[in-house]
């Protein structure tokens, strides 16, 4: 992230077209010529059904959020004929959903529509639609297995740290195949994770065992995995990096590295009897989605220039048979260091083969790279939360307790937005949320103030904008301790939306 | 806290007075005819060669800081004489004990003195000598003596939040007479400490029972013990009580133990295996500093009505010999709550019986009260940390991360301080401090950012006041894992401080 906005929502709406499900594994070149020969036949070890939801999935989600413009562009056309409500109202629900706000259609006779206010209703209800659906029906089996899977492999949690970066905002669900359930994600903008927060999450985690076995006895012989993940770009590597390493891979990857080595010494120094932790570094090509896995020694070193490019031995795999194609996966692993744990191969070896799907799948969708390799993100997120965002692209993320921290972060989003939404006179739709646990008494008032001061401090920052109407925040928090949805607190747009469309 | 400034310097400059140590427990009327009989001689349980140490100490510091402005008077009638520079510098030495900055003296030809930066340099340098004296000299005996007898009570770790009221600031050392290393004191507006805060410092004490067996076994049948105070004033109910419950006595008790509550039921709920913690709620008469136990019953509940008033035992027992004095406190604590739970009744033994002390303290100083009844602080510390501060109306304490969320305590901060000093032409020092663990990599230069972050932010919020040398801020830092002494980092009044004077 922190990368300059430069394409225009027509680059946009190009990436989120709406191509019918294809049969898996089969040819999908939607870019002719595009494609390299293996992306016709599709990996061995991809699975070609899990594409296949996936996508649906995703194009689901993006077309809902691209329908929102050419809709209120129709809308916006009939604004001044007789019957105007009812038609309006007519076409959203057709199109988009849902039903517009009454009181901004009614008050269309007297200047004109007020599209903006309209345009971030729209990107708000869509938003909340979704997020009501993936609360709604996400499956834990997945995660249940994952988890066994990890412990068997010698780690009792799984801690990732990717950068806050929209386009790995998939890297869970996606680009690494795993539940969002079953591990934790706290991004930060170049991977630079916050190291005495990751040792509060270890804390909690440890005493867990102690206490309660869960998610094993505290002297089983497993650690605390944290996973840190930096990005790059394959085909413009000097300006699609990541801009907080100002989009010069080594250094993103030698901060992340670092960062993780500063974590395993805060560990050591803070906690006497052993106390340790495993360390794992990954890279995504965010044009490919393809990664690099730093393999750690026996001693859980890592090297820069050591790691396994899924990439490359997707290429010399894939024509081979699906327990030729593990092997050689094995192989390439010991190979970059060879005497890795047994454990740390297994889960290594399990993501790469997670990846190849993952390659697939945007070769199968977009040819040899991603159509919108800049930022396209539809809203802004701040706050704590966000487990629902799984997609690529569709939030920038800004995570942070407060504005005067997230400062940086937060003028970041609202640069790229001004290229993608204000220059075409269209607000920024800001999403802040502050996920709490119920459990714990006065949480969720706690919650609903933090939000508060967020957006008051977001609309006080950006004075000028919020002035003119082109930002709206949106206040949102779920309770982590139950399935249920998000509540939304407050909206700059229309008290109507908090009454529960 | 949370309270309008409304005493003029003179009145401070009073209650700050350089009386002659005197025999300890031997007739001190300050204030002819204020004492009460019974203080004529003092309690059977007091410590009068405590009370003489902790006395020089307060009249030390508190001296020190009230030597600025006399001393700054006359330096400033003499600054247009010929060898000005040599004879403040003299008289600085001689008087505050270190050197002025010389190139603040030297501008002063030109065309004033700039007593505003001079009198804030001054201030910081004098925390500055104050903190280094104090971690320097703190012995840690009384603390592991303390801790002892914390377990054999039945608790491994008490856990303080008292209001962040500076009438409060002596709680640990002087109200109840505890080693400020021997527990932990975070203060809060109202009392109304953070439930997060909380538990996160609760999980972080179990996995240390559990993995180091420190303090105790984890299998040790004690507990975590919370304790919340509030405060009230005995002459001016009304106006001088906590602000943050509009000065309303039975509203600061009920939420006080309401939030006490809530952190327990925020352990019951989130662990399992029977978690749980002990509580106790202390109110503090800021204008004797007597304090009422409101004593829990054997299921560790409590009345806001039951409570034991140590203004009360002390008139009743200060003529009986020592040990019949302690049975009568013990019958007092059992009157109140009968199945009281045998260790919970001893602690509060000692902590009334060292009540006492500081009865006797107040009215061999002061007589019936203190005469600084409002506030009286002589800078305000903003950030986290602050263990040096162990002094009544010394400092108004802003417990903040960030100025966005302490912005409420901030803007009191100031308005106390406009009363104070910037009504007199004089700047309002602020100290932005947040001490570190240096165990943990990068953690001082993280400390640094938020120094200088929450110095910017203040800065601009009181930007009025900063332009025109109304507002000066000192940045420091400690690192809590060596007993070194505070460390500067940066000053708007002067790059010389940060030099290391």
């Amino acid at each position: 992230m922190l990368r300059n906005a430069h394409q225009s929502p027509t680059v946009r709406a190009r990436s989120a077209g709406t191509a019918p499900l294809r049969r898996p594994g089969a040819v999908a070149v939607r870019n002719p010529g595009a494609g390299r020969m293996y992306a016709q036949l599709g990996h061995p070890l991809s699975r070609g059904d899990e594409n296949a939801r996936l996508l649906a999935y995703e194009d689901d989600v993006k077309r809902a959020f691209d329908t929102i413009v050419p809709v209120l562009k129709r809308i916006s056309a009939i604004q001044h004929e007789a019957d105007f409500e009812t038609r309006a109202q007519t076409l959203a629900r057709a199109e988009l959903g849902f039903e517009l706000p009454e009181a901004i259609l009614a008050d269309a006779w007297v200047e004109q529509l007020d599209m903006r206010r309209l345009f971030a209703w729209c990107v708000f209800q869509t938003y909340k639609r979704f997020c009501d659906d993936f609360y709604g029906a996400t499956p834990t089996g997945a995660a249940e297995e994952f988890e066994r899977f990890l412990q068997d492999c010698g780690f009792h949690s799984l801690d990732i740290s990717p950068c806050a970066d929209g386009r790995l905002a998939h890297l869970v669900r996606y680009v690494l195949r795993l539940s969002p359930r079953a591990v934790r994600r706290k991004s930060y903008a170049g991977a630079m994770f916050d190291v005495e927060d990751s040792v509060q999450k270890w804390t909690e985690i440890e005493l867990m065992r102690h206490r309660e076995g869960k998610p094993n006895a505290a002297d089983a012989p497993t650690r605390y995995l944290k996973m840190a993940v930096y990005h790059f770009s394959s085909t413009h590597p000097q300006s699609e990096g990541c801009a907080a390493h100002g989009s010069d891979t080594q250094k993103a990857a030698a901060a992340a590295l670092e960062r993780l080595y500063s974590f395993r010494r805060a560990i050591e120094n803070g906690f006497c009897c052993g106390a340790s932790i495993d360390l794992l570094l990954i890279g995504v090509d965010t044009d490919t989605d393809a990664i690099r896995v730093h393999i750690p020694d026996i001693r859980g070193e890592m090297a820069l220039e050591r790691y396994v490019d899924t990439q490359t031995i997707y290429a010399q795999t894939t024509r081979l048979q699906a327990t030729d194609a593990q092997r050689a996966i094995m192989e390439a692993i010991r190979e970059c260091s060879n005497d890795v744990a047994p454990g740390m191969a297994e889960l290594v070896t399990r993501l790469i083969e997670n990846n190849f799907s993952q390659i697939d799948y945007v070769m199968n969708k977009h040819g040899e790279h991603y159509p919108d390799i800049g930022h396209a993100e539809r809203f802004i997120g701040a706050g704590v939360g966000f487990e629902d965002i799984q997609l690529r692209n569709l939030m920038y993320f800004a995570y942070l307790d407060t504005v005067e921290e997230g400062a940086a972060d937060m003028d970041v989003g609202i640069r790229i937005f001004t290229g993608l939404n204000v220059t075409h006179g269209l607000p920024v739709p800001i999403v802040v949320r502050f996920d709490y646990h119920g459990q714990v008494p006065g949480s969720r008032d706690r919650a609903r103030q933090r939000c508060a001061r967020v957006a008051q401090a977001i609309t006080e920052r950006y004075a000028e904008l919020f002035s003119k109407g082109l930002l709206h925040v949106l206040q949102v928090a779920r309770d982590c301790d139950t399935s249920q949805p998000i509540e939304i607190f407050a909206c700059t747009v229309n008290p109507v939306l908090a009454g529960g469309h």
